[in-house]
């Protein structure tokens, strides 16, 4: 799904933005870019710098002069738009997006391309008028606009998102098994081994329970305890009960 | 509520990374930011340059030497991670960070902290080890180390999208007003007592720590202690230090 989805810049200026949305992209596990009438040279020693190891997507990137011939075979071109301009169009969140990939890329001649306009003036109203949508970052309204390789970074992050979403919903094996928890039993054989404890040296008087051990038991179950961990905790209430002359492992 | 989520920097090496930080969270609607031991100047040329109208953000940072003075009054702190440690802690992803925001916040004393490392090296395990939750920002696993601002961005740009979320759903009175949560310097002084205790009683060699101090952090980090519960803890302690005779209330 990912190696379906373009990142076109248009007119970029500078090329630690080229750099650093090269990186944000193999970041995300994207890898096809696009570069419309750089306004600059694409790769210097700040792009390299800025790219910090995935300057080889700059190296595989295509240039082109004009919008048209970079998302031509794009069965959705979506523009990335800070303003809302004169004539509304539709517009949807970078979340919205990403919940649509999945179904706008089932077809298997399915491409994506996300349009990311000039660091100063962003898309032309013609270039916003070639795109199906527009998606805009919800941004600070009194300091809206992002740098332009942070800006393809949350896009990108919403379409790998989108991504592990759809690989977790097809079958496979957990990554990392969970470590056991304890069972109600082990529990409650450590709330009474705590109570004992708490009796013997002298921090809890039965007759006056208030609700010490409620309280007790309300945080450690918050915590679901694993096994390994109620070990340790009887291990400190057997040490503590020794302090106090009264160990007696007897009991469970 | 966006205003009590606060921006930690441990470490930073470029200025560049601080302005970039200080861009995206001024675009997010974030604006507390706090600079640990910067391994830089933090305000020159450079930092202003990618700031891009923002760094008055690194103009009010707080400067400080160490993650404790950073974070002391925060109630939830919460450490970027790429990699997964020897000792597991929660990990949280970005989305279900924004998820809690609202909840965690409901508190009038509630502040979040969000941690991010050194660009070369990340978190310490020492400073992981101080965060009750980690979270990850799912990346390509081959190339997985974020630029430092853009990694600020991705996570603030959940806590905006949380925040609007909020703003949208129609204002109503919480059911019942939440427990003040225990902040990060009384759980510190809770670790550092009950570390003190369990060398009092035999159950702890600081020489050999294996994991123990560990486990029980992220034990007790879990279960996001109230200010009460933490209060019964230090009280039990204190009762078992009577008991192995070393009992001393002087230390926090």
């Amino acid at each position: 799904m990912l190696d379906r989805i373009r990142i076109v810049l248009i007119g970029t200026s500078h090329p630690g933005n080229i750099g650093g949305t090269a990186r944000a992209m193999h970041n995300m596990g994207l890898s096809d870019l696009a570069l419309v009438a750089p306004r600059c040279e694409p790769l210097t020693s700040d792009t390299v710098s800025r790219a910090s190891g995935a300057d080889h997507l700059v190296r595989g990137a295509r240039t082109v002069e004009t919008l048209e011939q970079a998302v031509s075979n794009c069965t959705l071109v979506v523009g990335a738009s800070a303003r809302s301009r004169t004539l509304p169009w539709p517009m949807i969140t970078p979340r919205a997006l990403g919940e649509r990939l999945p179904g706008e890329l089932a077809g298997e001649d399915a491409r994506i391309a996300l349009v990311f306009g000039r660091e100063d003036s962003g898309l032309s109203n013609a270039e916003l008028q070639r795109c199906h949508a527009h998606v805009h970052i919800p941004a600070n309204p009194d300091f809206s606009s992002l740098n332009l390789a942070t800006a393809v970074q949350v896009l990108a992050y919403e379409c790998r998102l989108a991504w592990l979403a759809q690989q977790e919903s097809a079958p496979g094996a957990d990554p990392e098994p969970p470590q056991p928890l304890a069972t109600h039993e082990e529990l409650e054989h450590y709330f009474a081994h705590l109570e004992r404890t708490l009796v013997a040296i002298g921090f809890h008087d039965p007759a006056l329970p208030r609700q010490l051990m409620a309280r007790l038991r309300r945080f450690t179950l918050r915590a679901r305890p694993e096994r390994m961990e109620l070990n340790i905790l009887r291990g400190i209430l057997t040490a503590t009960e020794k302090q106090a002359g009264g160990g007696n492992d007897a009991t469970p």
